[in-house]
């Protein structure tokens, strides 16, 4: 009985990811040198770690076309204290890289994640039936008059920069079709494309970081998760700006810039008062 | 003048990666739709991005099988990190992954690095003739032996698990060999394991992790940033580490008996004597 | 017209933290060196540099032993992961108690800002006259009875361990009693505890981290940065237990201990086929 | 013995810092509510936790001045990244002081371990007489010496801005005079001081962080940890830095700072060649 008892009490902890004896290592039960190395590229690898299943060819291309749309976009925030925390500790690049990927929050990087998780919730919602683009158009025009009462934002419209059209979203709706992965989601954001305007009163271009939400979503791919796959994406951009900063420095004339420019303002209102000694 | 000297203080911030007008995102001087998105992997834009040039398919082949070997590696203590860290904070994918990538040191991830740095440096040191096998095992001789005299590691030599042969390395030298990217430091790696027997005394198997750094040096990427690529296919694996503990949760349990089974210790000698009130 | 359009164009950073000459360094207009070391604790320095005012010696004591409450929880998931990565990167420290921070989220660290914030909110929506006790009764009972029918948790309420009463909670109060600074936010919480057995069926106690948050939100800190007071407390507490760590190491045992009882679990329903040669 | 041999298996984890019970929270076997909240400041129970004994008073002031004296320095490249890490996930306060304390590395936070870590070195390898200034002064002449001829930097020699004296030394010597721990690594430094000039042709001033480093291994406090306390003080710098970015933000400008003088460079020698599709 102690012994069960013991044995009971001692945990176990599953898993179906990476395990190893002395003579093989293997991954989600595949032989990680016989059945993954040379046989599976990375991208696929991340795809079936996380989907818990091999993607189509079809699937795989989408899903490499969405990573590479969303590895860099410059001089984001996030590239910008990658490449300062890398000046400043230089012999910890997993600093540097950690340090950008913790702005991959909500301003940032979130676009992605709330625009599959907002197109999943209507389509959760709709018990309509949905074939026709008529279809998708009569529940994006409710979907956005109902946010918009409820002043809420409609993720994945609208662009800073990119005022008359995001490049990326007709090129990933099209390598979704080729790919024979458009579904619901996908069709749902081109509808609200379609209706923004009459609903909101002025045209709002589809976001391309939205429209990666929504072509994940579509791949069956957790909404409450798509932000860790822009998260592998950028992790790939910041590599890229690290190896940049090692090339040809800009962190240091960054950080002068701003201590150069900066002007002391007094606390309001603080009457300190004079210290006397601890 | 002033106008001029104005202009020359005006600091200008030099890239080569994402750029974008309103019209169009360009990375690398191409079109981020139109030549990048459908057309270039995930992997081969990563190695695009720190190589600053685009690989050769075999290249590509090698580069994508080593980052597939050093994506997970089951439950390393990166990987518990990072489940612990989205058991206490799972509104904050980032910080998990984060938390995961911080433990991407010296001890766990840092042998592909040391290993293709070691191998650099022992090649750039010698102006010898290198063709033959006899060769290589000659100067991997001569490097073994000065690194023991100075009581050094020779990274990449060993493995506390798979004694007999790491199923990895084989493999991946057969990748590199396949796609024409077995250069010297693969060359010179393999050498080290035919001849560490004969100057250590006792049979070393080559790491696979180590094998990863000299097939990284043969692709030309910069060998004191070798880690970067770890910490790229960590990503992957703590994705999916975390997308498993969010299906199949063990961190909380982890937790619990590392709290059962805390065992006080007083701390030695400290007589704190009674605190007063401050 | 060229150098005053350019003079708009530089930016200017405003700040009343550090800034420095060639012969003296401020901080909030203070000389770090004449009136700041030596004179201001470093708790009170924190204070000050937040509140943007300095406080008075018993906002100070109510807030330098909600610092001391918080430091340290012996072995939470974020203590176990600042072990953890400090075993896999020993030559980052930073590394290490960045990892713990990242854990200081939502569900181990954040009770604190919730139970501030709920106190708040109750609050600044309360119209009423408030003096006696039986009126702080009346507006808990309300708000509690409320948040119930929204189906909302009332943060504070309630401790996994501590299930007769949180020693820390009625030492807080009286070290606020005495210090003058047991105001609105502090009387709601302790008529929280006073009446939810009567509105909720069943006695909870009031948790040690939320009445921290009760009592800074008290000091006048502002609500919704709470959870950075509870970071930095944890800091200290992370230092010490990476100290701990240095002299008696745990991570590897535990680390070890998992990987030990690790229990594959195939993938369900995945039938990956074979792998081809890519 | 098979319940004996599970128990043997079972494993243990000591520690001296946080436990509990239903009734008690415990912090180094003393009570975390009777013995500590009300009765030990914050900085001294950082001490206590890390030195394993708690300070004497002049001790406590001399670490309040220490992290007095690091907390905030400005617009450093740290301040920087944590102030764009909040601008991009201001969700996650958390996240934006990691990504701050990350930079913590050897080039900006480096210099007080460094330093203290110098002067243990060499007063441990000298084994003749140290009593006066003259004996402090040739040890310090032999130290810079020796480093000078194996080209090493001398840790805590020299400031980029502070070429005429950093005012922080002084203060801190004197402040470790009053509290009766100025010790042998503070007098090895000010000797180093006083001989710069003699051995290295041109006067060198004492780097504030330096002498931190300095007074902190005159407390005993562990050579190769004294990093920790430069992040403890930082924390609380990011802290402010933080809470100003939420009063008055300059992040986004800094941002669009860089973004708009962006300069596009063409990768040289990069013949990409036109893509397929994949």
């Amino acid at each position: 009985m102690g012994t069960a008892a013991h044995e009971d009490q001692t945990p176990s902890y599953p898993t179906s990811l990476g395990t190893s004896t002395t003579e093989e290592i293997s991954l989600m039960g595949q032989s990680l040198s016989e059945d993954l190395m040379g046989k599976v590229g990375f991208a696929e690898l991340a795809f079936w770690m996380t989907a818990t299943r091999r993607p189509t060819p079809g699937e795989l291309r989408t899903f490499e076309a969405v990573l590479v749309a969303l590895a860099d976009h410059g001089f984001t925030p996030t590239a910008i204290a990658a490449r300062l925390t890398y000046l400043s500790a230089p012999e910890s690049i997993q600093g540097a890289i950690a340090a950008g990927l913790l702005g991959g929050g909500s301003r940032f990087l979130g676009v992605t994640e709330d625009t599959g998780r907002f197109l999943h919730q209507v389509l959760q919602a709709d018990d309509g039936e949905r074939s026709t683009e008529a279809d998708y158009d009569a529940l994006a025009r409710e979907a956005i008059t109902r946010a918009r009462a409820a002043k809420q934002i409609v993720p994945g419209l609208g662009h800073p920069v990119h005022k008359q059209g995001d490049p990326r979203t007709p090129r990933l709706i099209q390598i979704a079709e080729e790919g024979d992965t458009r579904g619901e989601h996908l069709r749902l954001f081109e509808a609200m494309g379609r209706v923004s305007e009459e609903v909101l009163g002025k045209k709002l271009p589809l976001n391309g970081a939205g429209v990666c939400g929504a072509a994940l979503a579509d791949l069956g791919l957790p909404v409450d998760f798509l932000r860790g796959f822009a998260l592998l994406a950028r992790t790939a951009g910041l590599l890229g700006q690290i190896a940049e900063e090692r090339r040809n420095p800009i962190a240091n004339e960054i950080y002068m810039h701003v201590d150069r420019n900066a002007r002391f303002v007094p606390l309001s209102g603080d009457d300190a008062g004079e210290s006397k000694e601890i």
